[in-house]
Order: structure tokens, then C-alpha cells, then sequence
């Protein structure tokens, strides 16, 4: 079965970035010595998929941080919204969460990383997301981009783990209960 | 120096009630097996500060869970709003975070339990917070009544302790950085 997985950090007030995806708030509290676990994660990640919000706050990013296929998930988005160098790096699908992830899995995909607000909160109203590592950092901004959003009913988490780094962050690892 | 203390309990996705106040889906998750340090906080507090609201759902509960003077602070209440075995147990006061404070202070308080979303949100916008022990409860609702608001700027805040129950909660210590 392919699953969804969340890795993601937020401030304590629940924002990932600011209203224009500022995410220096983040970077200057991250210690760059500790390991967070991101890249034990991803090794253990068949295909990224991101939205259009998520997709333009890393555009520019070089070298491209990933090494797995990425798709964009965008009903906006045509392939001449694309930099060039990424062209061969990055599929646009235009279609629903549960589809999507019917695609993926037929391509012979299980796990899957989904990033960003708004298909996070989307993935989840769908019931596609089967856990999540939140690492909460320790700051209040008042106001941005939410991680978290409307749900259709209560989404019950059971708790895994938590550990705490010197720099303040503080990371939860949660399984979504069926 | 009188000071600011929050002890309080919030969904993964920030909110501590939902929007009628109920709070059934928090106490079905609390093990009351599990000592999360309500008590020991409890009694190092001189005197407990909370809004409207946060009385409104505590008003019928008998016995009345405090034996600490508990302070309401609200511009439309009045003493006739106090139900009759309550009114030599709370005080209305109608005034501003800071001017509360300071009535405190100069009547020899010096830890205050900030209780209830508005008011916390209110007195961090002030600097009147030194410090957050905030439980974190795996379930996403959704919507209710945020813990946290707007704030003028940037509130960092030191992570001083985390530590994880059984029963999936997830407690963590902030101290407010000047």
C-alpha cells in the first residue's frame, strides 16, 4: 500500500512560513550540527510531492536539493512555469490528492513525501497520510502559512516519539490512527 | 518582579477548545494516572488570572477547583454574573493586562497563572508571560478556539524541557526571551 509521510517544521503557533514564505525564522534557529533526522527520512522516501506554494519557495534553490523524483502537484502550473534545468527533474500532474496517489502507486511508488501546507492539510482530509514528524521551533510569528487546516472530523494521532535538540527544537513523530 | 505563567493544554493544530468550548476530546485523551505536573505548578502560583471565557466554562463546575484567589478580567461582567457561592471566591476586575498586573503586584503577588486563549494571547502581547508549559494532545480538530494570536513581533522563546507520557501527550517548557 502506498502511504503518505510528513516531514515538517513549524513555529509553535503552527506557521511553516510566513505569509510570503519567509523561512529565515527557521534557518537562523536550525544548527546545522544537529541531525534532525531529515536524511534518514528521505532515504527511506520513493518520490516527493509537493504543491505549487512549496515548489516556488525552492525554485531557485541550487544545487537541486533532491536527488528522488519530484512531482508538482499544480492545476495552475505548465511545463513553461518551469526553470529550465529542472525540466527533466520535475513532472507536473494536475489531478486530485487520491489520484495522484493511485498514479504513483501503479508506477510501483509505496512511500511517499508529501511537503507543504496546503497539500499536507489536503493529503490529510484525504486519509493519505499515515504519519508525520513535526519539529516545532521556538518562536511565535502570529501569522503566516499554517501547517495545519480544516478537517472533516477529528484526526486522532497516536504519539511514537519525541526528542529535543540543544538549539530548542523540539520533534514529535505521530502515526495517523485509521 | 510579578510575572506571567501558562500552564495549558492544545490540539497538535493549536487549539484548546473547540469553538463551543467543549473540551471532552481533551479529557478523553488525559490518563488521569499520569501526573503532568498540573499540582506541582499549581502550588508555586500566587494568584489566577483568567478572561470571560475561560470562566464561562469552568463556572459550573463544583467543587470549585481552586483554592487560589482567582482573578476574572472582563469589561462586561459584573457581580451579579457570579453565580451566589462564588462571589467570596472571584474577583472582577475590569482593566488592561499591564494596569491587572500591576493591582497585583502592589498587593504583593508575584507568580500569576495566566489561564484561558485570549487573555494568554493578550498578556504575551505585552511581555507579561515569563514562561509556557504547554501539553501538546495528538488530535487535530480542526477549528476552535486558538491558543495563540497575533503578536507585534517575533517572540523567541528558550526550550528549556520536553517530556512524553504514555497516554501520547507531549509536555514542553518555554521560557520567554526579553
Amino acid at each position: 500500500m502506498i502511504a503518505g509521510h510528513v516531514f515538517i517544521a513549524t513555529s509553535l503557533d503552527g506557521f511553516i512560513a510566513r505569509s510570503d514564505g519567509d523561512i529565515a525564522w527557521l534557518l537562523e534557529r536550525d544548527d546545522p550540527d544537529e541531525d534532525h533526522g531529515y536524511d534518514a527520512f528521505i532515504a527511506d522516501i520513493d518520490v516527493i510531492l509537493m504543491g505549487r506554494g512549496t515548489f516556488e519557495t525552492i525554485r531557485t534553490v541550487r544545487p537541486w536539493p533532491f536527488t528522488l523524483p519530484v512531482v508538482v502537484l499544480s492545476s495552475s502550473m505548465s511545463q513553461a512555469d518551469l526553470p529550465d534545468d529542472l525540466v527533466d527533474e520535475i513532472r507536473l500532474v494536475d489531478s486530485a490528492p487520491e489520484e495522484a496517489m493511485r498514479m504513483l502507486e501503479i508506477e510501483g511508488h509505496r512511500k511517499v513525501y508529501v511537503d507543504g501546507g496546503r497539500l499536507i492539510q489536503s493529503f490529510l482530509r484525504a486519509g493519505l497520510i499515515s504519519d508525520l514528524v513535526i519539529t516545532i521551533v521556538p518562536v511565535l510569528l502570529g501569522e503566516g502559512r499554517r501547517l495545519f487546516g480544516s478537517v472533516a472530523a477529528d484526526i486522532s494521532l497516536r504519539h511514537e516519539e519525541t526528542r529535543s535538540f540543544p538549539s530548542g527544537l523540539v520533534q514529535s513523530r505521530y502515526r495517523v490512527e485509521a
